[in-house]
């Protein structure tokens, strides 16, 4: 590597250890911070401080001077290094574009915005909140138009969460998906509302933990390269090199804690399984939002909620929890594991009507940035789309319109990656058991797998090229489909 | 204030802000980090990455500038500012004086001399570590040399860590103070030998820590401002917006956690009683280590081992270890707390001993930086000092001059402020007690009393000036030696 290639890739790595100490300070705030309006306030002062120094050294002159004398050396061309300066020059663009002031006016607002919505949730009263998501648009709008996008504001946003794609390309997708799964769910929603699905209720928190930790293990999470705490709001956090995940307890709902560990381990093991030479470039990062969540959803529910993983798991379970699953057989555990009901709240949902949760709000989003659907029209806008995809209408604002964070902190375009995810999912699992990993509950046979044909590439390729590369087919609905039915409708149809 | 000060009080804030990130990545590293290689050097990469932004912007021109412009603001003065100006100006002098370069190459010695010297404590073997040290004292030389000193360069480094002392008035306190320790201690010492102090064992580490948190509670320590974690090293780190303390726990050795916590508390306290509203300010931070050091010492020693506190702690601390107490007596527990012996290791030294390591400490330094001892010649030096102050010869390096990790990090003129922490923790009781503070047994007395004689006042005194305005008195040994006098004297000639 010549001197000038390596100042760049040390200077690149700088800024990157900078903008991961952000992730710390972040994770310690949902994990450690003492509750007291002090040390919030102290928190969120040196998390702007930082990022702001992050933003400044960036986009600084000396780093875009460096830049720009590696893109005029004449030196042979190096394909990693041309990935990294593509990606590089992707967000440094993306930066340089939105003023400084512009920046600093939209955090204001977005900080202010969070607690007017964390108040309007509580009293059910969207129209306090109507208004500053107004301003939130508006925002979205103009950073659009700052950033630069092809024929829809809207694809700016998407494209910030998954590269390459956008409003069109994502709207044929849910298009194609929901004609088949709003029929699909119909039918396992009436077949299960005739089945008796027992709760699990009384399993202390240290037991979970333990079981969970036995689990998370066992998936591949290396814990001397990470580690797994308890937060309000399950996530993962950090990198290959420090990876956290966090999750909750519940005495009466162990299956809530279990399988939001197994997601945010599923995270872990993408951030643990990118190239660590390449840790602090592109080439050692996600290749975007949607391809992460696929790694979530592929261990959470391919894996975590199929017969072969209880087959495993389930002694192992009842040992643990002798008492609580006393009166409770293996076909009613499987049933409570695989449990799908009509529920208005998107966290809450199963993996069945999950998808169609994402659809109504990229619908909405979509409207919203076409002017087609003005902010205070969302709550009616929101039950008739609720009763067409769900078949069901939202009692209040709270468990429509104000149940998610996202609007609130301006992640728009965010959702779509949710249920992108879930598509790449379900064909990597097909992929897997078809041809390349015969014996479906050797979880390491599939980690290995998944590290050689998504991992390893880093920011390589995007969603798309990723699930042709991987798959050999192009991102649809099809495996979701097939999946869904043969996992859920077969059980519902044999049990009842 | 006209809007120039407030320009810069807020700009001070923000490199504050950012400073105690660091001190976030700190307490992380001790409390959280993953054991693997990668992670650690991924924190080490994330602080330095730091500390350079931190330094760069503090030295840079345009805090400089501002400053500069400050002081040629012709407004009326204001006592506050003045003294915020010139604690930054005594900071920004020392920190712009060391050329990046220098720092740079000290900083990567001493971050390959800590291992040096782990490997040689491990082996006993200070022949393997001299060479470093002995670079690391040339470093120690140069940056005297570009920072300035009096007469000596060991003064340089003394003045960093307690503002205003030198070598020449700290021999002379010690001086005095050695004279009546040395005899002290030995009456103490040849009474303690021939007394029998119990061994308490079997103390179950959870129930360690419900005691020390209804404890270090009590004293006041805020915990909606603070936590308390385990750390191998216990510390305390953070500001009075987020306190957090650490401590450690072994089952057979229950005051070891216990009075660790209490000393972090104390420290804890002192950040907690800063004035809230300078926070980021030198008026919001601590006057100096020794200052420091003697609320730590305070609350630990005159507070901790006192019959008035035990009266108060016992029935509880026999309540929640019933059975590993059952054969000890008040007598015997009471012994116990305030055990006096000869130990060669400075950390487990008991508070009549504790001082006799420090002066140790302190001549060697003194002797290193005037030419007088060659790092070569320490262990000698060491083994010759120890019998003369401690009445033992370490068996080897690690139980000598390998013991302490302040001289692998370049921390020289650090021991000393131990050594006046007591001196001023005697004289601030001393003064309590007689007369302001007559109920020995209500901490929140004292707590008020420190608050208003040392906390409030940030870094508007230097030690010597503190403890002249708190107690009425300069710093000297009278009130150290009068009180290890009645303590332990009284206490071992009793049980005899």
């Amino acid at each position: 590597m010549s001197a000038l290639r390596e100042t760049f890739i040390n200077e690149l790595r700088r800024i990157d250890s900078l903008s991961q100490i952000s992730s710390v300070l972040g994770w310690d705030e949902q994990v450690n911070l003492p509750s007291s309006e002090a040390s919030s306030s102290q928190r969120s002062s040196q998390s702007s401080a930082l990022a702001e120094m992050v933003h400044r050294e960036f986009t600084g002159s000396a780093f875009s001077d460096l830049l720009k004398r590696l893109e005029d050396e004449t030196d042979e061309p190096d394909k990693d290094l041309e990935i990294i300066l593509r990606e590089v020059r992707r967000d440094l663009h993306r930066a340089q574009k939105l003023p400084n002031e512009f920046v600093a006016r939209k955090a204001a607002h977005e900080s202010s915005t969070y607690h007017v919505w964390k108040n309007a949730r509580e009293k059910n009263d969207f129209a306090a909140f109507a208004p500053a998501l107004d301003k939130t648009m508006q925002f979205a709008r103009e950073e659009a138009a700052y950033g630069g996008y092809g024929e829809n504001p809207y694809d700016y946003h998407l494209d910030k969460h998954d590269p390459g794609m956008d409003a069109c390309a994502i709207g044929k997708l849910f298009d194609d998906l929901q004609i088949g799964l709003v029929l699909l769910a119909e039918q396992i929603l009436s077949l299960s509302e005739e089945t008796a699905i027992p709760e699990l209720k009384g399993f202390p928190k240290d037991k979970q933990e333990t079981f969970l930790r036995e689990v998370v293990e066992s998936l591949g999470f290396d814990f001397t390269r990470g580690r797994m705490d308890v937060a309000v709001h399950p996530f993962c956090s950090g990198n290959g090199s420090d990876t956290r995940l966090t999750t909750r307890y519940d005495s009466d709902n162990p299956l809530d804690s279990l399988f939001s560990a197994i997601h945010e381990a599923g995270h872990g093991l993408y951030e643990q399984g990118l190239p660590h030479k390449w840790l602090g470039t592109p080439l050692g990062e996600a290749a975007g939002m949607g391809v992460h969540e696929s790694q979530s959803r592929i261990w959470e529910n391919q894996v975590g909620r199929s017969p072969a993983f209880w087959n495993r798991w389930e002694p192992r379970f009842r040992e643990i929890f002798r008492e609580p699953l006393a009166d409770i057989s293996s076909e009613q555990l499987f049933l409570a594991i695989n449990k799908v009901s009509r529920n208005p709240i998107r966290v809450d949902a199963d993996e069945v009507t999950y998808n169609l949760h994402v659809i109504l709000r990229f619908e909405l989003e979509q409207a919203l940035f076409a002017g087609d659907l003005k902010v205070e029209d969302l709550p009616s806008a929101w039950s008739e789309k609720a009763e067409k995809l769900l078949g069901l209408q939202p009692t209040n604002d709270s468990e429509g319109v104000l149940q998610d964070v996202h609007w609130s902190g301006g992640a728009f375009g965010y959702f779509p990656s949710y249920c992108l995810g879930n598509l790449l999912a379900a064909q990597l699992w097909e992929k897997a058991m078809k041809e390349d990993v015969p014996d479906p509950s050797d979880s390491s046979k599939l980690l290995s797998w998944l590290q050689l044909k998504v991992h390893r590439h880093g920011k390589r390729m995007n969603l798309l090229e990723l699930t042709e590369n991987a798959t050999g087919d192009s991102l649809g609905p099809r495996c979701l489909l097939q999946y869904l039915e043969s996992r859920y409708l077969s059980l519902y149809r044999k049990t009842n």
